[in-house]
């Protein structure tokens, strides 16, 4: 099978890039959304992604930092090239289709991306609901972070031809794609997956197993964890910490400027999980403290201005 | 107190380096060493450490990638700067003294610097016999990666003047010391060794408590671990792990490129130090296997050639 038609469920942040950039790559597009609604509030998020894909391009003329990775396979490119990629830029928000019809959405579809709220109620929902509709072959990925695929498998009616495809923030630039089966998956749809994060103009990373937290997280949280301890105990100060890992390891960001890009909010979301938080003298109790003051203050992160750091 | 006379104990690795570059940075150094045969065996390693830094500091004529930030402050060197700084590499070579006396070591010291064997009884021992030669205004500092100050104090006989003082391997490259102090440490003393610190061409990076690991290895670990999880569990390739982490986090180093510098013996000793390991099932005692699988293959890292990558 060749994927052609491609359909993702969801306009959030993540849903609305990857619709936009498989757009971009030359598939047709067809958004779903729960509502009439749903469809006015995502549009205005194609249409910054438009003046983004265009301005990055426009960038990439005369500055190499400018370059992302999804955008084109290779930075060395002549500005009659860039202005064919601006043509599909522009291309890409125009034939991209929404709908708010299950029906429509599943009848021709390739491959269904699911990127809707992280609620396995919800999720459960609407694969049983698409089910009804879909054609035997279409493959079902989900984009889900917090659920695993095993989870979700047994409403998508399909357990054979559903897996994980897991992209990050920002993917014409952050072009990674995390690839993950569940015990069920046939090979040939993860395989076909594996080829369709290329043609997307992702690096496809594959997991031989099923993990939470997929490859990345499974050792950015550990590693964030171990940095915020060091601070909430006491040890050293934030920049102290990422002068420290950025001189050992050569690495580009400290562990608190990573934390300000995730936002303190999702690290605090993740370490009150940790029941040992319950007892006030535990290293996690404060972890959460510390996370929280800076939280209340409104120090969220790079998106709220002032995390760890200040940003203008 | 200005910090002039310098004693080193210990040849090693790390003794060697840090009075070759204490000896550079002007310093007055006096290693001190257990026996006749010990000083026979250290006097190569200072002959290659002058190879090195004369080697380096000629490289940096030309070629800006070979600036190493303990060799000088600025990357911005005239030729004669840097063939005035290659006399200093030279004198330096030439001005370290040895002895196996305590007496004579102790005697003028300002500062003993101790990068003796990781045995606590060793370690002990030499602190106790010279505490009976040493001025009352000396600083003693430890490198040891794996004892708290707080463990070696009392043998001191002197612990409100006693901290650590830990540097990385190749200190003129990377000049990194973490200054960690014991409760008992005067706040005074600790002063000192930051400032010394400095003017020996490190980045100071201070710990308000003790903390075992320190900063960086308090972060690395835990990394490292969660990337061994990952591999020894069969969820993802080294290569795959690395890639990840790599445009995940824009880090120049994936763990496994890391692990093969630090070398797999290391990793495997840290790792079996976890009760966990007892239970064959275990992700630790899984982690342990693996590295064990490469260890009895000679594929202990960048130094034999080969670890989880190979090496010409």
């Amino acid at each position: 099978m060749t994927i052609k038609n491609v359909v993702v469920a969801g306009g959030g942040v993540l849903g609305s890039q990857i619709a936009y950039q498989a757009a971009y790559k030359g598939f047709a597009v067809t958004v779903w959304l729960r509502s009439e609604g749903s469809v006015e509030r995502a549009k205005p998020k194609f249409e910054q992604l438009r003046q983004t894909y265009l301005a990055t391009l426009e960038a990439m003329k005369s500055d190499p930092a400018a370059y992302c990775r999804g955008l084109a396979d290779t930075p060395e490119l002549s500005v009659d090239e860039i202005e064919q990629l601006k043509q599909r830029a522009q291309q890409a928000f125009e034939s991209i289709v929404f709908t708010t019809s299950y029906e429509a959405a599943a009848k021709d579809a390739d491959l269904v991306i699911e990127a809707i709220a992280e609620d396995p109620k919800q999720k459960d929902a609407f694969y049983a609901e698409l089910a009804k509709y879909l054609p035997e072959s279409t493959i079902l990925v989900t984009n889900s972070s917090t659920l695993l695929p095993s989870q979700i498998a047994a409403s998508t009616g399909r357990p054979e031809k559903f897996l994980a495809l897991h992209f990050a923030n920002r993917i014409w630039r952050n072009n990674t794609a995390e690839v993950m089966g569940h015990p069920g998956t046939d090979q040939a749809a993860y395989d076909e997956v594996v080829r369709f994060a290329a043609d997307l103009g992702m690096v496809p990373l594959q997991l031989h197993k099923e993990q939470p937290g997929y490859i990345l997280n499974s050792m950015l949280v550990p590693f964030l964890n171990a940095a915020e301890a060091l601070y909430a105990t006491g040890v050293a100060d934030p920049e102290t910490i990422d002068k420290t890992w950025m001189l050992g390891t050569g690495a580009p960001l400290g562990p608190f400027r990573i934390l300000d890009i995730v936002g303190l909010t999702t690290a605090y979301n993740i370490v009150v999980l940790d029941p040992r938080t319950k007892d006030p003298d535990s290293v996690p109790a404060k972890i959460a403290a510390a996370l929280k003051e800076r939280i209340d203050a409104g120090k969220t992160g790079v998106d709220a201005g002032e995390g760890f750091y200040r940003y203008n």
